[in-house]
C-alpha cells in the first residue's frame, strides 16, 4: 500500500485530537525535508537551531527555537546534524533527560569511527533513549514524495518503547519500519546507504577479465588472422558473432564457477577430516557471493540467447544463405538430406533450450520474495539438483556445438583451438569433482563430517539431521 | 509459509487449553465467512445479532445472541455491519467500555466520508479500543480458503495490545497482519481495496494515444497509400508489420518520457533557484507515475522483441526471400557482399539487444522485493545511470535503423515521414536537455541547489550530503 | 540488508556492555553452530551437556557445563536435542521455572507426533515460557554463514516478552524472525521445514502424464507411422519438432484446468442454490493448486516460443527452404503471393504472441512481493480478465494454426486427428462453459448466491459486498 499523505493537509485531520508535537534539532537540508514531511502528515514540528533568529526557508508552520526551548516541547527529538556537532548536546544533558533522541545520521565512509554515531550519542548523553533511524532516506525523496526507492528505514534502540514510538512515526509519514533488534546494530545500518553492491563487485570484475580474454582471443582468430593470411574484412564480425561467442563461453565459466566452491569446500572438510575449522578467507568470499555470479552468468546466458535468435535476420546470414542457394542452383547439384547433421543440429539446440530453460527457473528461484517462501529443503533442491543439471545441460550443449566446430577441417584447430576448448575446462572439470564426491563411499564420508558426527558425538544421527547437510 | 488451518479441525486443539472467544457483530456474508474460518482455527464464536431467532445458516458451533450478550462474553468484538448502522452501537456504550472494537467495514467510494469509519466508530464509543483490520479480505476468499490474493491484513489503532490482540488473531487464521500505526490510517486503509491501478491509469492512457496515433499512421502510409496508388493489397501488414513498427515507437517515446520530468523539474529548480517551493501538480503526478511508465515501455519493448523475432518465419518473409533468391539464380547475378550493410546491420541489432537487455533489468530492479534489497545509493546507480544508458542505447538503436530506412529513396520521404523521425524527438531532446544540465558548470549549480545550499545555510556540505541529490 | 556479525569480532564490541549469557542444552551439530555463531555476535554462551567432561570441537570462548549448572547462569536457554531426549528435563523443572526455553527441533515425518515437539515441551515444563523458533534454519548456513537461502525464523510463543528476547537475538546473528502468533503455529512450524513443494506434486504430475501422452502420440504419428510406411528416418524429429507440438499443447491444457475448477464450483453453486456448503475436497485441493498450475503451464509456453523461435536456424528447416528454391528455380516457376496465407499465418502468430505476452504478465504478478502490493480488486481484475482473454487468445492461436494443418490434405486426418484437436477439447469446454455463465440471467443467480443472499439474509447488498465475489 503506497501511501501518500501528501495530499493529506493537516486539516484533514481529525481537531478534537491533539497534534503530536515532534521537535528537530538542526535546520539543515535534512532537517527541513523531514520537518516539511510531518507537517503534512499532521504532525507539530519544533525546530531547534543554534541561531534560531538567522533560520530561512523552514517550512511554513513549524516554529523555531533554541536547542533548549524545542527540547521542552516534544518528548521526541530528532538529531539531523552531523556527528561532529553532537558534543554541544552534553550542555543539554540535563534537559535531554528520558526523552528520545532519534539519530538520523550517516558517515561519509563505511566504519569512519571506532563506534556507531549512535552509540557515540548515547554515550553522550546517557540519560536519552537514543534510537537510531532514518538515515537511509534521502531528504529529497522525502521532501519530492518520489519515493521510488526502499521505503525502508531500519530502526534500532535499547528502549522498547522509545523504539515503537519512532516506528509509528515512520509508518505515519509512509515509511516502511523494520525493527533491526539493539542499538548494536547501529553500525550496519549507518554503513548500509555507503554501499554500492559490495557483493557483486567480484562477479563483476572476474566476467569483465573472462569477456575482454576471450574477446580479444576471438577477435585474433576470426578477424585479424584471416586478415593478415587473406586480407579478407571481416571486422563486421565483432558486432554480433563474436560477442555470441563470448557470452556464451563467459556464462558457462562463471556458472561452473558458481559450483566450483562448494566442491572444493567438501574436498578441504574431506582433507581435514571436520568442519569445525573456518574455510580460509577467499573460500568464504567465493562461497558468499555464488548467487550473484550465477545471476551475471545468467545475464549473459540471455544476451547468447537473442544473439542467437537474431541470426537469421543478419544481413550476413541472409547473403550467405542466398549466395550458397543460387550457387547449388546454377550448378544444379544437390545436396542430400543428411539425418545425422540434422540430429547433432537439433540436439545441441534442445540442450541449450533445457539449460537456459532451467537457469531462467534458477534466476527467478533466487528472487528475494521467491526464495522467502521456500523452505531449505526446497531451496537446496532447486539450487543443488537443478542447478548441477544446468551445467550439465549447458555444458553438453557447448560440447556438441564446439565439437562440431572443432571436428571440422581448418587450419586454426592445433595452432589457435577455438574458445569453446578452453571454455570447456572448467565445467568438466566441477563435473568430474563433483562425480567423484557423490560415489557412495565419498558421499559417506561426507555426510558423517558435515552432520558433526565425529569421535564422541553420538548425538547427531537424529531428528536435527535434516538440516545439517550443505 | 502458507497456513492452511482449513484442514485443522478444532479437535485437534490441545483440549487442556480454554478455547479463547470471539464476538461478531452481524451475521451478513462476511460475518459468516469470518466466524466460519475461526471456528475452523480454534476459536470459540458468539454471533451477536438484533434478531437472534432470525439468523439461520451460521456455521456449525457458533452461537447466536443479543448484541448485549454477545458482548459480555469476549471482550473483543468484530463488527461485522456497515457503518450506516453503528447507530444502534450507541445504546451499547457502556457494555462496550474497554472492549476491543474491531472494524471490518469498507466504503462504497473514496473518501465517502469526511472521516474513515473506524475514526467515526471511535467517536460513537469513545469507552473502547477501536482497531481497524481485516477490511481487505475477502469473505469469499476467506471461506473457501483459496487467498491466491494478499493475505495482508492492513492493522491500525491507538491501542497498542489491542492492536496486538488483533493482529495475533489473524496470524491464527492464517493472514498476514502489518502494523500500520495509529487510527489515522484508517482513512488509507480504508481506500485501498476501493483502487484499481491509481497509478498506471496516466501510463495506459499515455501508451493507448500513442499507439493509435502511429498505428494510424503507419496504416495510411503502407497500407491506404499503396492502395491509393497502385492497388496493391497490404492489409496482412495490420497484423505483424505495422504492430512491429508501433510497439517499438511507443516504447521508446514511454521510456524517454520516464525522464523528462527529471529534467524539467531540474530545469524548474535551477531557473527558481530553490528547492523549497513544491513542483506544479501536473509534474508531481508525472514524477510519481514514473516506474509504471517505465514498466509499460518495457511491455512494448518485450513485445517489439518477439515480434522481430518471429520474422524469419512470418510466410510474407519467406515468400520475398525465396522470390529474390530465384529473380537472381535466372538472372544469372552476382551479388556482392557489402561490409558497409553487414555492419550498419549487426550494429542497431547488437544496439537494441543491449538496450532490451538493460531495460530488462530495469525492470527486474523495479520489482518491489528487489528495490526492498537495494540502498538509495544502490537505486540511484541502477535507475539513473543505467537509464540513461538504456535510453542512449534505444535511441541510437532506433536512429541507425530509422536513418537507414529513411535514406533509402522513396517518393514518402518528404510528404509523409517513416514515423520513426516522429519517434525520435522527444527522446532526442530528453537527451539533449540531460547533455546540457550535466555540464560541470550547470550541475554544480543544481547540486548546490538541491543540497539546500541557499544563503545562510552553511551546515549542508557535510555528513548528510550523500543523501540529498535527486 | 544482509548482515554479516562474521566478521563483527565479539572485540568490537562496546566493552562497557555486559554481554548477554545464552544457555544452550546439548552439544549436537546444531548446538555447537548455533553458539559458533552467537559468539561471533557477541554473546557469551554456556552450554549444558550430561557429560560436560565428554563433550569436545566446542567453539572457543565457550564454557560446557551440567544441564543445571548452566541453566543458573542465563534465563534464555535454547534446547538443541531431540524431543526423545526432552524426559530428562523433568529433573530440572525447578530450576527451569519462569525461564524461557526455546525449542529449535524438528521431526522426520510430517505430523510425526499427536502434538508439536514445542507444545509437548510446554506441558513437561509448565513453569518455563516455551518458544518455538530457528528449526528452519540449517546447521551448516549458520555456522559458514552462507545463508543463500531464507534467513527467515519463524517464530512462536504464548509469553509476548519471551518471544521478543528470541526475536531480538534471531534479528543479531542476522535472520528475520518472524512472529507467528501463540504456540498454537508451532505444529505448522515443525512440518515447514520437511515439505517439498507440496502445492507443486498436482500441477508436475499432471503436466508430466500429458507431455508423456501427446509424445507418444505424435511420435506414432510423425515418426512411427512414416517409416512403417515409407521407411522415411525422421527420427530427429523427436529433438525438436515433436517436443515444440507437445510443449503448446500441455500448456495449453493445463492454462484451461486453471479456470476449469473456478467453472465448476460455480455450477455446482448454482446447483445446490448456497455458498454455505464445503466443496469436495478434490475440488478444494484442485482450486488451491491453480496458481501452480498456471505456472508450471507458463513454462511449458515458454519453452513453446524458444523451440518457435530456432526454427530458421535448424538445418532441416534450411535445407528444405534450401531446396524447395533450388527446385523452383530449375523449373522456372513462378509462386504467386497468397495474401489469405499472409494473413492466416502472421494473424496466429500475433494471437500467440499477444497471449503469451498476456501470460507472463499474469506470471509476473503471482510473485509473492507483486500480488502483496495489489489489492483484492486488482488481483482479480488481472488473475480472471486477463486470465480469461490469455485462455482466448491462446486458444484462438492454436485454432488458427491446428486449423490450417487439419485442413491441409493428409490420409492421416481421420485415422490420427493431429494432437491440435485432441488439444482444444479442454479449453473451448472451459470457455464455453465460462461464456454461459457469464449470461445475464446466470450471473445474477450466481452473484446472489455468492453475496450470501439467501432468504433471510438482508444486510448483504451493502458496504461489505465488493468483497463478496469470487
Amino acid at each position: 500500500m503506497e501511501k501518500m499523505c501528501a495530499d493529506a493537509l493537516p486539516l484533514t485531520m481529525n481537531s478534537s485530537e491533539k497534534q503530536e508535537i515532534v521537535c528537530i534539532f538542526g535546520t539543515g537540508d535534512f532537517g527541513k525535508s523531514l520537518g516539511f514531511k510531518m507537517l503534512q502528515c499532521g504532525y507539530s514540528v519544533a525546530f531547534g537551531s543554534r541561531n534560531p533568529q538567522m533560520s530561512s526557508l523552514l517550512p511554513r508552520g513549524a516554529e523555531v527555537l533554541s536547542y533548549s526551548d524545542a527540547a521542552s516541547k516534544s518528548d521526541i527529538i530528532i538529531l539531523a546534524m552531523h556527528r561532529e556537532h553532537y558534543e554541544c548536546l552534553t550542555e543539554l544533558v540535563d534537559s535531554l533527560n528520558g526523552k528520545i533522541l532519534v539519530d538520523v545520521s550517516n558517515n561519509r565512509k563505511i566504519n569512519q569511527y571506532p563506534e556507531s554515531n549512535a552509540e557515540y550519542l548515547a554515550q553522550l548523553v546517557p540519560g536519552a533513549h537514543v534510537v537510531k533511524a532514518f538515515n537511509t532516506i534521502s531528504a529529497w525523496a522525502l521532501q519530492s514524495g518520489t519515493l521510488d526507492a526502499s521505503r525502508q528505514v531500519f530502526v534500532c534502540g535499547n528502549d522498547s518503547k522509545a523504539k515503537h514510538r519512532v516506528m509509528d512515526i515512520a509508518r505515519t509519514i509512509g515509511l516502511t519500519p523494520l525493527d533491526q533488534g539493539s542499538l548494536v546494530a547501529a553500525n550496519e545500518i549507518e554503513n548500509y546507504p555507503l554501499q554500492l553492491f559490495p557483493m557483486w563487485r567480484l562477479p563483476f570484475c572476474l566476467a569483465s577479465v573472462l569477456c575482454v580474454f576471450f574477446f580479444v582471443y576471438c577477435a585474433i582468430r576470426e578477424v585479424i588472422y584471416p586478415y593478415v593470411n587473406g586480407k579478407t574484412d571481416a571486422t563486421f564480425r565483432l558486432a554480433i558473432s563474436i560477442p555470441n561467442r563470448v557470452f556464451p563461453i563467459t556464462a558457462l565459466i562463471l556458472l561452473a564457477l558458481v559450483y566450483l566452491p562448494g566442491v572444493l569446500a567438501a574436498i578441504l572438510q574431506l582433507y581435514r577430516g571436520t568442519k569445525y575449522r573456518r574455510f580460509p578467507n577467499w573460500l568464504d568470499r567465493w562461497m558468499l557471493c555464488r548467487k550473484q555470479l550465477g545471476l551475471v552468468a545468467l545475464g549473459f546466458a540471455f544476451l547468447h540467447v537473442v544473439y542467437t535468435l537474431v541470426i537469421p535476420i543478419r544481413y550476413y546470414v541472409r547473403w550467405r544463405l542466398r549466395n550458397g542457394t543460387i550457387t547449388q542452383a546454377l550448378a544444379n547439384k544437390d545436396s542430400p538430406f543428411s539425418t545425422s547433421t540434422a540430429w547433432l543440429n537439433d540436439s545441441y539446440l534442445a540442450l541449450g533450450i533445457l539449460g537456459f530453460f532451467l537457469f531462467l527457473l534458477l534466476g527467478i528461484t533466487s528472487l528475494p520474495s521467491v526464495s522467502n517462501m521456500v523452505n531449505w529443503r526446497e531451496f537446496r533442491f532447486v539450487q543443488s539438483k537443478l542447478g548441477y543439471l544446468t551445467l550439465v545441460l549447458c555444458t553438453a550443449h557447448t560440447l556438441v556445438y564446439g565439437g562440431k566446430r572443432f571436428l571440422s577441417p581448418s587450419i586454426l584447430r592445433w595452432s589457435l583451438p577455438s574458445a569453446y576448448v578452453l571454455a570447456l575446462i572448467v565445467p568438466c572439470t566441477v563435473l568430474v569433482m563433483k562425480f567423484i564426491l557423490i560415489m557412495p563411499c565419498i558421499d559417506k564420508t561426507l555426510t558423517r563430517i558435515r552432520q558433526g558426527w565425529e569421535r564422541n558425538s553420538q548425538h547427531s544421527k537424529s531428528a536435527l539431521n535434516g538440516k545439517s547437510d550443505i
